[in-house]
C-alpha cells in the first residue's frame, strides 16, 4: 500500500471510465494510463452494481499493487476498505469526510472534492489528506459562463488558505494542464483526456511530461 | 441495537421507498410503519447521494433506536457501518457476503436475497443471517409468466434446505400474504402495499395482524 507522504509528489491522477473508455473496461483503462506513466488511478463508476465494481477494485487494487501506483475508490468506502485500496475520494454530496475517516481509520488516503475555499477549509479539518479543486474548465451547473477564470481563481485562492495536496479536476487537457499548474495545483486529474484517447497509454505519457516539466519550471 | 436472535420471531418487514411513498420521506414512512407495529425497518435507495442517505440513516436509526425496531440499511455498506445499523441487506448484485461479514463483523445482521436455492445455500455459508427469498409474486425479468406459483414453490424449497429465518419478498400484499406464510415464510416484506398506502400506519397495522394470525395457524 502506498503511503499518504508519496502524494506530494504525484503529477498525474487518471479517473477511469468505461461510459467515455470506448468499450475498454475499468481495468485496461488503469493498465494502460500506468503503462504510460500515472501516479495514481481512480476507480469511479456511479452506475455499476456493487459486485462489478468491487471486482473491478480488486483486479486494479492486484494491478497497482505490482506496479506502486496510488488506488483510490470513488464513493464507496465500502468498496475501498473491501479491496484494500489506498483510500478513497468523496464529493460533497458523499458521505461525510468526518464519517469516512472513523470507517477507513487514520493509514487511507482521503481525498474531498472542494468547490470554494470553505468546502477546502472544511475538508481539512474532517480529515482529508488531499483536495480535488475545480471544476476548473467544466461548466458548474447554473454558472457556465463563469467557470474557466473561476477555476483557475479557486486553484490559486485554496492553495493560499490551506496546505494540502491539490489535485486540480474538471475538464483539463494538455492544452489546458500547464496554466492549472502554474495556478497552484500540486497533481492535475483527468478523465476524458486519457480515458478517451484512442492511445491511452501515449496521452498519459504525453500529459504526465507536460506537468513534470510546467512543475519543475514553477518550483524551480 | 437489536440482536440477531430476534430475528426470527419479526413478523413484518418494510422497505422505505421515497418514489412510491406519494411525498412522504424515508423517515416519515418509517416512523408510520413503525407506529403500525413494523418489526423491521429497511432504508432502501438505488438513487440517493451517500450523504442525503446517510442523514436518512442516522434520523432512522435514532428512531429505530427508541422504539426497538431492527433497522436495516441496503446495498451500502459503508452507511450501516457509519449509521451503526443493526445490519445490512444485499441482493446477488451487490458486494459479495463473505466480503460484508469481514467487514461488519459478527454482531450486525446480514440479509441477502437468493432467488434459488443455491443462492439460499451459498448465502447462509457465506455468513448470511437470514434470506431474502423471492420476487415470490413480481415477474422475474425474462420469466414474466411463472412467478407467483415459482414464488411459493421457492419458499418451499428454501424452507426445506436452508436453515435460516426467511423473509419472503416481492409483491406481497394484504390479499397473498397469507399464502407465502403457509408456504414456510416466517416474515414477510413489503414496499408498496404499505408505503403507497394513504394510510401507512393502518396498512402496517392490518397486514402484521393478517401474518400474525397465519403464524399461530400454522405453528400452532
Amino acid at each position: 500500500m502506498q503511503s499518504k507522504s508519496n502524494f506530494k509528489n504525484c503529477l498525474l491522477y487518471v479517473i477511469t471510465d468505461e461510459k467515455l473508455g470506448q468499450e475498454r473496461s475499468h481495468y485496461e483503462i488503469a493498465k494502460l494510463a500506468i503503462a504510460g506513466g500515472a501516479d495514481i488511478i481512480q476507480l469511479r463508476d456511479k452506475s455499476a452494481p456493487g459486485k462489478k465494481m468491487y471486482e473491478d477494485a480488486v483486479k486494479i487494487r492486484k494491478l497497482t499493487g505490482e506496479t506502486g501506483t496510488i488506488f483510490i475508490v470513488n464513493d464507496r468506502v465500502d468498496i475501498a476498505l473491501a479491496s484494500d485500496a489506498d483510500g478513497v475520494h468523496v464529493g460533497q454530496n458523499d458521505l461525510p469526510a468526518s464519517i469516512i475517516r472513523k470507517l477507513i481509520g487514520d493509514d487511507k488516503i482521503l481525498g474531498v472534492s472542494a468547490e470554494s475555499v470553505d468546502d477546502a477549509v472544511r475538508a481539512k479539518q474532517d480529515g482529508a489528506d488531499y483536495l480535488g479543486v475545480g471544476p476548473v474548465y467544466e461548466a458548474r451547473g447554473s454558472k457556465p459562463d463563469t467557470s474557466a477564470p473561476w477555476g483557475l481563481r479557486l486553484l490559486k485562492d485554496v492553495r493560499a488558505a490551506v496546505d494540502l495536496p491539490i489535485v486540480a479536476i474538471g475538464g483539463i487537457k494538455y492544452e489546458n494542464a500547464a496554466e492549472v499548474i502554474r495556478a497552484g495545483a500540486h497533481c492535475v486529474s483527468v478523465i476524458s483526456a486519457v480515458v478517451s484517447a484512442s492511445d491511452i497509454r501515449k496521452a498519459t505519457a504525453d500529459l504526465r511530461q507536460l506537468i513534470e516539466n510546467e512543475r519543475s519550471r514553477r518550483d524551480g
